[in-house]
């Protein structure tokens, strides 16, 4: 659901927040917000825009109410702090706003806050109600991923050049919302989950001589990374190719990049990448590339999300659904790494250029 | 013990390991290795290095011998693989290594390697046995960290400047070993275990008004960022100071990058940091800066974690077992962030400065 907003919108949205309620307070009102319910009940796959999304189920919290009394007010405390963030010109993180607001209410016992999955819920509420996504509330999450590439990117004045960045790369931010594209020269992006298929790629400057963009999330991509990624497939209409495990979680991890996770379901819009493909490693990899010596047999808990997977809406493509009961059937998984044993550069001189060449994707 | 080497030194060592091995075939002997002990009865700290080293037990591994013969194959083939790397000019992974080199030997039912933890294991013994790091054999470890400053450096034919990078800053390579610094303009460098601490110092520009050099491990530091803090400390005489939670946890973090770790022994020459400074969080500054309502209960691990810290030979300066006692004492804890309470630039602004110009370190 929730669009890019400016930081102007973004400040009109929390002072017309402030401002209903203080309307309300001058009525005699109970003050309210209205908040999109998260639970999984109001979790649904928008198949046309393929994405993950939030249903339409909508619930009031008020000031006066003793089971409400308590998130209002943190709500109302989290809206004021970000305010001040926008105002300061300052980016923070969730940690950082649950420890600026934890403290005693005056004369009482009561803390604003105890736990920070209190802050952070309210956060989450905040998002929803506004349609905004925490990054326009100037709230950042841990980064993580790097990227290297023929790009030119300017970000707060520096101007970075994504292929000359030695044997590191650029560390991707948090947040990019103020990162612009000036120079792109690449065919494609080639997200990979593993740091040792980044390595692999940049040492052979397979980027180069391939024209892509690599990025590597590190594992689970982190909000900086999936928007990057975004902004590059819907911004810069760069097709993007993903590479992870022969794996359920490894799958999951490129579901969650291109359509959003369950949990995050309400920032889709701004996170999720519909048209991200999945280039290997697959099950059926396995047996064209003459992988089985180097499987690994499935553990119970690999074949439960294999199971889990099968009935999610978003794996219901028949490629998928063969894929995955393949898996099942098989009982093996397989890192990409096992692609080494062919030889070294096999990843690089072999696997993905053939890959590319014959459009051998899974959706 | 490991000093670096250059790319020729180290195949002149794996070239002298097998014609040692040839020459004993050729003599009826019994080819073997020499292989310091790992094990912690044979790590020892030494006090004046302040670091974490091997102690002088050594023991033969056998070709003919029954115990002996596999892992002695094992250490063989990774020798040949790394010679192989280093030849092409290949930089990989320690589970490439795994893949690469697990195959069935022909006739047999028998594997070369069937679990990873077999082939690190023949490359640690490889680094001891040739008193090299694996960096040396082209074995890189999973990258980590990022760093910012007023400096510029090379790397493989790319001049990057790190104070020109955005918000991203530069991703620290797993090696940095053809890493060349061209210019420093830095009084000392930062290190802070959080990636929450970087953005709050790199957005308010603090590293370029104070004149540091920033760096973030994120969480337990890579070997990669071990070795770069390394550098700029033995060969730039930058001081390092040092920002972790105020817990047994982050302190053991700070001591790793310091001294070396137990199950890593055989490196701190390599990676360690000996003068290295402790700037915070400590328990003396939850008292000092008021933070008593932001701290958080120690758990019992916390403790036990405590108790440990106190009996390291490299925690038994007075200054550490104060802290620590104190800590156990008082049973809570913080992190770094708990300063947030005092304003969202205290940690820039008043914090750091402070505890720089009033030298408030602990060794």
């Amino acid at each position: 659901m929730a669009k890019s907003v400016s930081r102007e919108e973004m400040r009109k949205k929390l002072k017309e927040l402030g401002l209903e309620q203080a309307e309300k307070i001058e009525k005699n009102e109970n003050p309210s917000i209205a908040i999109p319910v998260r639970g999984l009940s109001n979790v649904v796959f928008d198949a046309t825009g393929k994405k993950l999304d939030l249903g339409e189920k909508i619930a009031k919290r008020y000031m006066f109410h003793t089971s409400h009394a308590r998130k209002f007010m943190q709500t109302m405390i989290v809206a004021a702090f970000c305010e001040e963030l926008i105002s300061q010109g300052i980016h923070t993180t969730l940690r950082d706003v649950y420890y600026a607001l934890k403290h005693t209410l005056p004369g009482t016992k009561e803390n604003t806050i105890e736990e920070q999955v209190e802050s952070d819920h309210a956060i989450v509420d905040l998002e929803v109600a506004l349609d905004v996504i925490r990054e326009n509330l100037h709230l950042a999450a841990n980064p993580k991923g790097r990227v290297v590439g023929r790009v030119i990117v300017k970000d707060t004045g520096d101007t970075i050049d994504w292929s000359k960045l030695g044997t590191g790369g650029w560390a991707v931010p948090s947040i990019i919302e103020q990162v612009e594209f000036k120079e792109i020269d690449a065919d494609y992006v080639l997200v990979a989950e593993k740091d040792a298929v980044f390595m692999r790629l940049h040492e052979d400057k397979a980027w180069d001589k391939n024209r892509y963009i690599l990025v590597t999330t590190a594992g689970q991509a982190a909000r900086g990374t999936r928007r990057l990624l975004q902004r590059l497939s819907e911004e810069q209409n760069l097709p993007i190719y993903c590479i992870t495990d022969a794996d359920p979680y490894g799958w999951y991890i490129y579901s969650t990049m291109k359509y959003g996770s369950m949990a995050l379901a309400h920032v889709s819009d701004r996170l999720g990448c519909p048209k991200m493909h999945f280039l290997g490693l697959s099950i059926s990899d396995i047996e064209r590339y003459d992988l089985r010596n180097v499987t690994i047999k499935a553990k119970e808990v690999d074949i439960k999300r294999g199971q889990e997977l099968l009935t999610y809406e978003w794996f219901k493509m028949k490629e998928w659904q063969t894929e995955i009961k393949k898996f099942l059937e098989k009982g093996y998984k397989a890192e990409i790494q096992a692609l080494t044993s062919k030889h070294l550069r096999f990843i690089s001189q072999n696997y993905i250029p053939e890959k590319i060449k014959g459009k051998d994707f899974l959706p």
